[in-house]
Parts: C-alpha cells; structure tokens; sequence
C-alpha cells in the first residue's frame, strides 16, 4: 500500500477520491491498480455494492478500512459511506475511435454530466482542451456516478495541438450560428463532436477546421445548457 | 409598491427572487405585474441589460433601488449585480399545446435545466407532480436563465389529476424498459412527454397512461441524467 496524507482534495494533489458506493465500485472494477485504499462507514454494509467492492479489493490486493472520521474530515456530503482513494492517472485517446472535444470547459457539473452521457451512448474518448476544469475533483466523479473511470481522456494545451494528432478525423464543431443543422447531418467515423466553453462557445476561428453545426432551437432565447447541447449531438451522433 | 421583508428564501415565502441580470431582465420583460421591486449594484452599469431592465421598470411602474448591503443579504453568490423581487404565481397550462410533465422532481439543478431546455425548443407549458422541487426557489430560476417566466407551469397534487384533466393528451412515458425507442416513435400532437424522479424512474402502474418510450444507450451504464433524458426527448420531439 503507498501511503498518501488525506485531507481534502486540491487540485495539485496527485491522488483524488471517488465519493459514494457507484463510483467507488467503478473504481475498483476499471481501475484496481490505481486504487490506494477504500474507506467505508458502518452504514455502506446496508448496500450490497459494499460487499461487491470488498470482493474485488480482496481480489486486487486493496486495503479497506471502517474509519468514519476520516470520511467526514474530506467528504463534503454527510451521507458518504464509501470513499475509493486513488492515484491519477493518464490516458492516451484511441485513434480510431470517436471522440468529444470540450474547449475550455469550466463547470464541473457539466464536466461530470457530459462524461456519464458518454458512457450512456458509448464515447469512450473525451479530449479537454486547455483551460478546463479538473476532471479529478471529487465533484466531478460524483457527477459522473462512476462513468469516468469507464472512458479515457487528455488534456491538450491547445486545439491545434488536438487537430494534429488527429488529423483524420472529422470535426463537428457545434455553434449557435452552425451552417448546418444537426438534423441534417451526416456521422461518418472517425469523427469528433466539438464544444466551447460555457459563455462563449466556438469562435470563428474554429470554422475551419470542419464542419460547423447546429442544433435547431428557437431564436428568442439563450443557448441550450452545454451539458444538453453536448449530449443531444451524441444522441444523434449514434442513434442512425 | 407592496412592502415585503426582505430576507433569505425559503420555500414558504409569498414572493421570490431573480438573481443576475438576465432572470430579471426576463422577469420585468414577462411578468411585470408581479415585480415587487428591483435592486441592483453599482457595478450592474457596465451592463446594457441594467439599463433595459431600468427603462422596463419606468414603463410598468416598478421601483428599483441601488442598494448592496440588501442584496449581499439575500444573495448566495458574490457577484450578484441585480435581484428581481416578485410575487409568487400560478399558471393555467394551455390545453391545446404539448406538456412536459415531471413526476416527482428533486434536484433543483436539473429541474432549472429542464425548463431552460423546454423554452429552446419552444414547449411552454410544465406540469409538476407532487412531491416535487420548489420551481420558484432562486437556485431554479437562476439554473433557467430566466426562462422560467416565458413558461407556464402548474402544480398536481397526483398524475391522475394531470391525467384527467388532460385526457386528450397522448402520453409518452420516459423508462429505462421502454416498448418503444425514441427513434422510432412518432409524436402527434397534443402530447405530454412524462418523467420520472432522478432515481427511480417512472413505476409500472404509469404505462396503462400511454406509450412507454426508452431512450436507446449502452446496457452496462447507469441511466441518463433526468435534465438530459428530458431534453434529448424534446430535441426529438420537436425535430421532425
């Protein structure tokens, strides 16, 4: 067991913590070599996801313990009775696979929707396009309910950076002012599904690099929420 | 002008607040017989909207105030420019519109998202079944942007009332064992697309009420986010 000073999580941290029974037991089913140690709380032992996470921390040599001081000094919601502590950890994206680009995403809540609507409509590869937000914060995981130790994802400091390594994939980069609309618009694979930031979405100096979309709504209002614009692309992206 | 106290929301309150300038701005454009008063910070004049917001309020009579130590009183976030008070309010649903209806909503965020999402794709009307979320609780309002007051909504203390007052609507019930895909089915107007509360889901005693509709994704995943499930269902409904 490698030893880590739990207190509450910042960002410069290199472990995080998975809040709850879900994403604790996605933990330890997809990442069990990154698993530093589970904690539980008397009360886990009602759910029989408890019992499923003991079985596979006994299976993969983890180290679990009761210990509900602990959970309350780092947990910021009274009722968690599981707490997996991990080390993070990288991914490279799969090449031919389908990607979502998220460019300077900035709301952990919809970080952590967009990640468990990949998961529904089998994404597995999301690219973060720096700045974003932390998708290790225990906000984000809690989000997700699990669904992001099921996908892979990279940072990149730039979109240009993204588009160069990638440089046969199609990008759909979704705009309030897209030339087409998404009912009308073809998926081939392999593609990528493209999303600004929360304020002030893509600008024009995104357009060249693929083909521009939108999603129809009505002109008297404000823009879909991005986690909804993002998960109605996938939707439709996949559902052919 | 009706005097009130001003004081931190809570649920009991006969009037309610908007938070930011864009819930007021809406607030004063849609409703403004229910206006009680408008406070804003100095800072709100960098912003164009305050001076919309302040030219609406001379049209309909309404009195505004700069005051920042009241609106640091009742505020949640620091930067907090502009508060709209207002009564609270009822609304009829339009009998001859489609209807969102949600059974049991909890979480104030995805309830605020859902109606954000209803005014972009032009449904009007929320029916809301009880036990359910407070939609005029400010986290709601601020979560729609302001698109609460370009909605109707109406309370139902069960869905059998809904029902029967809206026997002609045809009912399609969002499950996770759906009969029919969404993809494949078609929605003829008057219709109500009808949800569950976040965890459980809509029960089998709903599917005598219409067609029972599952939103395709993989089988290893938790369920879509309810804001999410619900907005696909829109975006699909209406993109014909």
């Amino acid at each position: 067991m490698r030893d880590v000073r739990i207190k509450k999580y910042l960002k410069k941290m290199t472990y995080s913590y998975a809040f709850g029974l879900n994403p604790t037991l996605e933990l330890v089913r997809a990442k069990p070599t990154r698993v530093i140690k589970v904690l539980f709380k008397n009360q886990a032992n009602r759910y029989k996801e408890a019992e499923q996470i003991r079985f596979l921390c006994q299976q993969n040599n983890i180290n679990y313990e009761f210990n509900n001081r602990l959970i309350d000094k780092i947990a910021a919601k009274e009722n968690t009775y599981t707490v997996g502590i991990f080390e993070k950890y990288e991914d490279e994206l799969e090449p031919s696979a389908d990607h979502v680009v998220l460019v300077n995403p900035s709301d952990f809540g919809n970080l952590g929707t967009i990640v468990r609507s990949m998961s529904a409509f089998d994404f597995k590869d999301l690219a973060l396009i720096r700045p974003a937000a932390d998708i290790f914060d225990p906000k984000v995981i809690s989000t997700t309910t699990g669904a992001l130790f099921k996908i892979r994802f990279k940072y990149f400091p730039s979109f240009d950076q993204y588009a160069d390594q990638f440089e046969f994939h199609h990008c759909f980069l979704f705009k309030l002012d897209g030339k087409s609309t998404l009912k009308s618009t073809k998926f081939k694979p392999p593609f990528a599904l493209v999303f600004g930031q929360e304020t002030g979405g893509l600008g024009s100096d995104f357009d060249k690099f693929g083909t521009t979309v939108k999603i129809q709504q009505t002109s008297d209002t404000d823009s879909l929420n991005l986690a909804i614009s993002a998960s109605i692309a996938m939707y439709k992206a996949t559902s052919i």
